[in-house]
């Protein structure tokens, strides 16, 4: 081995994918698209064939001392899902992997557990297969997704086109501010373990963390409606940091217009309240799963009338960058600060 | 929750994967198998898709004091190209998702990742995309693999009929008795670090534990000879262990002959140098990875010249039960003692 040393924090996570992915060329013909999108693509007789994956790493990206074991088990299969939704596509099966360190009892491994069933209920899935092993920490949990998709319905990151429409289901933000809010009641709870949890006014957002949903049936009428998106992503790592992927992906800028931003009433109040920008928590808060994707112009009549579909954007030249319009009309370049689970921060 | 506490090592892998199965109920009509086999079986139009996954966890499944990583990375596949191999399958892509902590540099993940990239230049397989995430405590590696098989050549471990013959490839025990040989090593050089490991004597068998190889080569050999194993599965927990798996799965018992044991004069002496029965350690030694499957009688003659094939057995009535023939003539009754990760042994 060289003696050179980078800190993986100097190149956080989606430096060291691109240099790990540099050195993989991918050679079966049944690859039709490899790393770079929110699931692999493998052709596979008519259809094609998508593969996602997901880690959820206790201490990481979740702190058993408030998320319920039920929930977490929900958020792991829904973010695989949500993966699978943003090629446009349908998942029908997921193989789960479990480390567990012996803290935890087979009841509470059958409460994780209902939390996947629950979410493989509502989204048409079945766990399939899996593997089980102790773990000398914390609770790791890996979800693969299977889904399927015809090639004439894809949508992968790189598809926009100039002066296509860029749109955002949902709302955003909420999933970030709902996370400081039980953090908050986590100290509280740590400075007075009699204090009771103070959450009934904040239950939008904090379910928005604990249990998001997928998307899945944005794309349902999606196809429905006749409409198959020229670029399409899920929002994990906050908008900012998706609209530069498609960017980057699909060789377009795109300008986004604050006030056309979905934020809830809820997030806004409480980001007010904890002192956080509510545009900011728009832009650089993750989890919101929610979908960005670009539609052609013509398309734009046929969801104008969809009540969870905002039109948030569009794209332009590659060479007018990223940039946000302000509600003052400042011109402002977008920049990712979303998650980095790499960075030291965050470990 | 209940109140009920059940501790994982009262069930073990095997029962707490039973347990969370049986709320399991496959709905979606593409789902041809679940949980229950080497992997997972989708239709996808004129073929079956395969699914597998496994994950190797730090301080369980491997010691970072004397795997190398590049071993590490080859190995992580190589499992899962066994798995997808047991079900007569081809593997074409694989997804890998890693936790990490920043005690790793980049380049330490690069020397994983170009293990990773041996083995599926050796297989055939593209790594198409994972998921990279810090980890709070050791490396976890995660892999799922994607193949496929025409539905004429699968093979579940549920296909043997009786009176078939029961056959494995390569030799048994090796890994092992190769885990001893590091183990000991290890505890010389924490005892005297300037002790050099003494391996030169043991090359085989550390090379069995440290870089195991799937089987692909007897897949691609069954084809040609037009041999389908009525069942089978690969050899991860120790040969009695699988011998019970096909069994309860094809609801025959079996036979096995001790005499016919392959074990190779490397594995036997070291075995006896480390006051270790040779036959147990086939027996009960996890990791060889080879294959265990049954044929029909009628195709014995196809196979019996190939060198890597050993005859070491026959299914027979269930009532039967499972039974290693001793060399002395003794019928001995064949008990699982393979790995159990969640026994608090290993913890």
């Amino acid at each position: 081995m060289s003696e050179e040393r980078t800190e993986l924090s100097d190149l956080g996570e989606f430096g060291l994918i691109d240099r790990l992915a540099e050195k993989l060329n991918p050679k079966q013909e049944s690859t039709v698209k490899g790393i770079g999108d929110d699931a692999a693509v493998i052709s596979s007789g008519e259809q094609y064939a998508l593969l996602s994956t997901d880690m959820l790493v206790e201490g990481v990206h979740f702190d058993l001392s408030y998320v319920p074991l039920q929930h977490l088990g929900y958020k792991a299969i829904a973010v695989n899902v949500s993966d699978i939704a943003a090629m446009n596509g349908k998942p029908s099966q997921v193989v789960v992997s479990l480390a567990l360190s012996n803290r935890f009892s087979v009841e509470a491994i059958e409460v994780l557990y209902s939390g996947m069933r629950a979410a493989c209920e509502d989204y048409n899935v079945d766990i399939i297969g899996g593997d089980t092993t102790a773990s000398r920490s914390g609770l790791v949990i890996s979800v693969s997704a299977y889904g399927t998709v015809s090639e004439d319905n894809i949508a992968y990151r790189s598809g926009a086109g100039k002066n296509d429409i860029l749109c955002v289901t949902g709302d955003l933000g909420g999933a970030f501010v709902g996370l400081q809010v039980l953090e908050r009641e986590k100290q509280t709870f740590l400075g007075n373990p009699n204090m009771q949890p103070q959450l009934d006014k904040y239950q939008y957002i904090v379910q928005r963390q604990l249990k998001p949903r997928a998307r899945m049936d944005v794309i349902h009428e999606l196809k429905e409606l006749g409409v198959v998106p020229t670029s399409m992503i899920d929002v994990s790592d906050g908008l900012a940091s998706e609209v530069l992927h498609l960017s980057k992906a699909s060789g377009v800028g795109f300008s986004v217009y604050e006030e056309q931003f979905p934020i809830d009433r809820q997030t806004y109040e409480t980001a007010v309240e904890f002192n956080l920008d509510p545009v900011t928590s728009a832009l650089n808060g993750g989890e919101d799963y929610e979908l960005l994707f670009t539609i052609k112009q013509e398309d734009h009549a046929k969801l104008e009338k969809h009540a969870d579909i905002h039109f948030i954007g569009h794209s332009q030249d590659l060479e007018k960058g990223n940039l946000m319009i302000t509600k003052k009309g400042n011109h402002v370049a977008l920049q990712a600060q979303g998650w980095n689970h790499l960075s030291p921060d965050n470990e």
